[in-house]
């Protein structure tokens, strides 16, 4: 059966996360698997190159999966699109060889932690922003950039990492932590080979406590050490994320709705 | 009785309209006159600058009204949107004369219509972004702008107002259409003193008629001459459409939540 790349957007907002659930609750990759089931009249099954978790979004989350179907990558994104709910849309496809595994061959991650600064909370924004603990005039932003500085390289993450999961290594390697201001917003964007479970959101956390003055960002060395969760700052919001792109070598050659 | 004024962002999705409803639809107004009775305790009429449609979103909306309450505009602001629903903010608020009126008083506009022409659909732009003809690289954006120019300054809009409504008179100013790139979105661009009802989404569907290559950009002139509604491209969808700023001269004078 061939096998197939998917390159995903979609809004977490009303996903109960990636992952298939046992329970009836919503999850992104049922309903891609239903749609794909739709599409090709046979049960498919998909990996994903990230498990976001509940609201957390996705402009660049990739699946594989093999579809038995005579269509080529186009015409069966096309028609993904036209069975697919709102709220979720394939972007591109691509058939790949038999071998590719998107959570197995992603080299790299890019996520992105939102903030809205403003004064007033922004409803046009609810949905996307996590809120700031201070607006953005007083919020320490060169402070936040010397600590997310120490948060690049390879370091144990442990203490970055929730309670309850156990990987075989906390060890990762980051190589952007970097703020970014666009007017009263502002973009933590994350780049590193691979993440632990809800560690850019307690990165987040951890960088607005910076930015509220209610930790020096000189600290970040030794709460790495620590290696103590309990040190860390809270786990910001689910819906403040954003799954931005997955890396893979050599890159999928993603086919889009239109011709060229 | 205090007269204030109000600077309104909301989510026009849930909204069936700007306007307070006989029925028991929900309407900013009658959402912002609700919670204002609930701080001050007694009941408010307000007067909104633009009568958004529903599905019409709002960044800078103002609303005005008297109402009995020794708080202060900042300390007003912020039980406002203590009581507020998550789609709707008071981003400021000001003490202003007696005689202020938000709608006869609003010297301009500024409204933003927004699409996105990227190569499939967006699910995280999908409640603020109306879908595009063609893909970006395929609009006719030059053959666009020269329409857009064609319509800025003083012209009879009759051809791009919604049937039905009668205006004393159908002569409007306006000083900027402009398209404005972003990436694969598109944001038209409109600053008037006034404008008629549906006029920016229909000019906003009759310039992606121009960008799709189903109308000359040299037909307006004609198209403004003709004075016919059934010439004019159709009525972009609602929720492309954002009213940024309300223009007061002098300006109001906003407080803002937090001091500054």
């Amino acid at each position: 059966m061939p096998n197939y790349a998917f390159l995903l957007e979609y809004d977490g907002s009303k996903f109960a996360g990636w992952q298939r659930q046992a329970s009836d609750q919503r999850s992104v990759q049922g309903t891609l698997e239903e749609a794909l089931g739709t599409v090709s009249g046979a049960p498919v099954a998909t990996i994903g190159a990230g498990r976001t978790d509940a609201g957390v979004h996705a402009e660049g989350q990739v699946a594989s999966g093999e579809v038995e179907t005579r269509l080529g990558a186009g015409a069966l994104l096309r028609a993904l699109n036209g069975v697919l709910p709102r709220d979720v849309a394939v972007r591109g496809a691509a058939e790949v060889g038999p071998a590719f595994h998107a959570l197995r061959d992603a080299r790299g991650k890019h996520y992105r932690y939102s903030v809205w600064a403003g004064e007033a909370r922004s409803p046009l924004r609810r949905t996307r922003y996590a809120p700031s603990p201070l607006p953005r005039p007083r919020l320490e932003l060169g402070a936040m950039r010397r600590a997310a500085a120490a948060l690049v390289g390879t370091h144990d993450f442990r203490a970055f990492q929730s309670t309850g999961s156990s990987p075989a290594t906390t060890v990762r390697t980051l190589s952007r932590v970097e703020l970014v201001e666009a007017g009263d917003a502002l973009e933590i964007e994350v780049e590193g080979e691979g993440f632990l479970r809800h560690m850019v959101r307690t990165l987040a956390g951890t960088l607005l406590e910076v930015g509220a003055g209610r930790r020096d960002p000189a600290s970040i060395p030794e709460l790495l050490g620590s290696g103590d969760r309990s040190q860390a700052g809270p786990t910001a919001p689910a819906h403040g994320l954003t799954l931005v792109s997955v890396r893979y070598d050599p890159p999928v050659l993603w086919g889009t709705p239109e011709p060229p």
